[in-house]
């Protein structure tokens, strides 16, 4: 941690600060400059409070050297984790593809589109059960039924599944029927149901919040694997930002930091960032060009009569036409799908 | 709700559409421009589902008229709401200001903090038990205990209290313990959290998401409503923005958009929106300008020291000298303090 | 155009609208709804301002059902546009790629580098001669002198040129010496400069301004058409958001937004984007993955001694690396490089 | 500056690092962490270019410890600026009203609402005559005609005028016969213009840009400065925001940030900032509470007929409303009006 010293601040006040930092065990050198005094403090800066240091009137600036996560920090883990699903992974050579509907609606509709995913080459079902929506008088998802008809399609067609959680005390029944368990963008700071899901060993499919920097987005990774589980992916989904005419603005870019930053796999969904199917294709195949280790895209065999989200989700055939591009795409990118 | 239909969109397609729109025994009104084919539609459209309508190929744009939250709505409470809390309020002639210690750290500081805020005017005493951390190696508070602590305080003061909530677990406790019960920013949109707090009947205070629109506000607040509980507070805390000077960018024009789209009053918090002290005061006399129906201000007895957010806190002087100039304020607004 | 009614609006103050706007030849369909009441306009509404309806006091909402370009939007021309610079284009099957360095310093470095990017496959040479700095003490570019090293390397090399214009003064000189003359992000709503550039038929590479929606980008793009130059390329280079970790947000959902909304080609930049070179690379595969119709990479071959923007350049050896891959992905999108 | 090196970068590079700084003449002191070491350059460091710093592949994060603007810098000029026009000031103890319509429409308009604005105590009289318009097709302002009719005006109330520039071509023209020159948003960064303008003497109304920061603000401040004209009233006219209900974000905390970052003083702009009308009168309160130095209004005796903008204005009435208002809310905050 560096802390810049106002200019004109007392010699006593500035000893007072050094010995109140040395007392926890840190050491501090000084460099003085003709207006600014800058400190250098060299030991664990962890136990030090950044926010009660600039709240000192002498203080002029803080800076913060590490990063603030250390788990999931690729300083301190270099080589990339691959985190496992039976006997599939994400973070490996091989491109991750989740694909379903946005709402399970009925157990044929749900086993349909798991068949016609499957024979695209999608490696994982998605659906929602509980779905968190915007008003109290929308369709709010089938619930623990719904979860009863994924594990039929689950049954029917292998593809392990991939569902959201809204509360902590879903973790256990989750933790047993599903195999991925996402967490959305709404709950991406529920740090009650973060440390809860940080107990099992579950993998967890964990979605940027709408207006979560990268940093925060980690810190909120951090707060799970705090708690003994590292299995952890990362999914952009679009951030706000002024533009009205997308949904949200995907951030592809966050792809590359998170590859930089962290050690953890990181994977896309252009269907809830862009809220238009018709630009659910060139957005995916930005993805994976992009390093990204998988994309989660919303397919529905009839998105005019979707239950939700129907405005976003792309047919079984365009789902088939989009998996040949990305064949080529992951191929220049030294990954394979 | 208007649609506007593509130009050379077939008779067919629109005939079909129509059709489907008249089954939900909804009239439909033609008007035929040169290019685009409006559509209006006469009657209860609350089943239509919008983003299904835009999925249609046919359709260019839909528009919604109703705002799509109901009980929270000024157009039909065109009075506005006052919640009482005991014997005062928020949204009646008195400007409701609520103070104290971002987390309470001991029973002596609580207790010292509630009376000189008491002294200097304050109607309510905030204090934090359970925080929601960025980081999970941060102070987390000190839990139920704390909430033991602010029942002393109020004891000792007669202030009612004020306190945040993390999760629908805690909602009994905190029904029975607490007088306002505060739903931070995170959780706008924690919709089991929020369902659990309409059944109660306790004033809650809803704090504005960091990305949150005004109207996913409005309608996080319905959700709340929907399940029967009407004594809700909207607290504008600051949005994320690009500046990044400020914490966040305090959206004081909330202030007069509640006032004009809904009947709950709406109340300010200065103190996390900047998340610096010596911005407070300045910001807290511009809520109150714009009309706000209160204020809720953290003050620390010993900023520096504080465990944490001492960084935004002001001391108990200041907040004297805060209170007498929103006297004079609120007066130029046809209001009291 | 759609407007609709309050409720409760007196019907002498509806009728008084409806003779308002039917006056402007414009003739006006009613529909009745229980609360509100719709007027569709009909008829050619561009003279009808939307904001002097919106003042109206009996008007709940106006929408508008066109978009405000006209000559920009592909509803009025549905073939893409290809703009010629010399036997090259954008827009057409072959992706155009502009490489090049921030700034021109001196002869030597503009040769070098335009024979390099030449070599690895670059179309089109960039370098800034006026540079828009945010500071006055910064680097402001060598002027009409780096026009002049410009001039000699494309000499040299062949390669057509593009330059960045800081005022409506500078275009005639532009106009003779430039190829494609590029309206940087600041100056998106330059009016007078848009105007001036609209009565030459040089190429424009128009970027989008820093906080512009894709909306205003075209208007901008409208103003440049509406004197009578239809020679537009614009070019995304990232948006403002929270974000801090890169330095804008590159917006890549703009490529199939422009695509879909009008005519003219778009390319990407993502160098000033991201402000960082080790994010240049999967950005740029990115923007070519999702249909983009060329790209603008920063390239130098001293970064660290690059008299502006050094940290967001590539060497020449990473731009070689960059053109293998896109030739793969380019082949994905039905395109070539 | 401080830089932090990445661990485990090699002695040699350190030492190339800090010989390349030192032969700038700066000394550099070293601070040795277990993981990090920090570099303090002491000196001036405003050769050493941040980017080229940052560029280097040891270099973990550079800090830089002063502000990058220097005469706009409150810390070199402690005591606030007050800016002369006339007999009036921006910037002392009186609150600076600047009223009037959007844009001049003719001799007779802007002369009566001068004469209206005036009574009601304005102290300067607005009026555009060239409008930045973001569509070619809308109405562009009436020219120097337009000026030619705030002159008129003047003569015939006193009030001194204020109207917006375009161009480095209007520099001379303007300075004669406008008593305040306005930079609108969208030419804050024209720094073409902003040279010009600092060659003048006259004050100059330098309006924040939709996503300026407050430091880049500050630095197009200093793009006047730099060339010698002091005079510059700053306007906070609103930001770019994820929130679609009002046109943008009044960032009334930019008031308190410039008073503590800088000696100029800073007036808001309600009208443009929140695009309704009845919104201006709510922000107006809240910017004089806040501390601002003045404030600009837009008047229209006849909103619905207003060339532009008329959604924005209020009337005379209102406007005698609001200065009733502010009155007493001046005198909170130790001003008058």
């Amino acid at each position: 941690m560096v802390i810049v010293i106002k200019p004109h601040a007392s010699k006593q006040r500035i000893e007072e600060l050094i010995y109140d930092i040395e007392n926890n065990g840190i050491a501090v050198e000084r460099v003085v400059g003709s207006d600014y005094t800058i400190l250098g403090l060299v030991g664990d800066t962890s136990k030090i409070d950044i926010d009660r240091m600039r709240v000192n009137e002498i203080v002029h600036k803080v800076m913060r050297i590490q990063e603030p996560f250390k788990r999931a920090n690729r300083l301190f883990h270099p080589k990339s984790s691959s985190i496992k699903v039976g006997d599939r992974e994400f973070g490996g050579g091989k491109i991750g593809v989740i694909a379903g509907p946005c709402s399970v609606e009925s157990e044929e509709q749900i086993v349909t589109i798991a068949k016609k995913v499957k024979e695209a080459g999608a490696s994982f079902l998605r659906g929602g059960a509980f779905k968190p929506r915007t008003s109290p008088y929308s369709f709010q998802g089938l619930g623990y039924e719904g979860l009863e008809m994924l594990k039929i399609a689950k049954q029917e067609t292998g593809l392990p599944i991939v569902s959201e959680i809204l509360s902590e005390n879903m973790v256990e029944r989750f933790a047993r029927d599903v195999d991925v368990i996402q967490v959305g963008a709404r709950n991406m700071q529920n740090f009650m149901l973060l440390k809860e899901l940080g107990k099992t060993r579950k993998p967890i499919l964990l979605k940027r919040g709408l207006s979560a920097t990268i940093e925060e987005w980690l810190m909120s990774a951090e707060y799970i694997m705090s708690e003994g589980n590292n299995n952890i992916i990362l999914c952009e989904r679009g951030i706000r930002t002024f533009e009205k005419y997308t949904r949200n603005t995907l951030d592809i870019s966050a792809v590359p930091a998170i590859k930089r930053m962290s050690h953890l796999p990181i994977i896309v969904d252009p269907s809830h960032a862009t809220g238009m199917g018709w630009m659910v294709m060139p957005m995916a195949r930005a993805a994976v060009a992009s390093g990204a280790d998988g994309i989660m895209i919303e397919v529905h065999n009839d998105p005019e009569h979707a239950l939700s989200d129907g405005n976003q989700s792309i047919t079984p055939i365009e789902f088939n036409e989009l998996m040949n591009s990305l064949r080529i795409i992951s191929g220049a990118v030294g990954r394979s799908i």
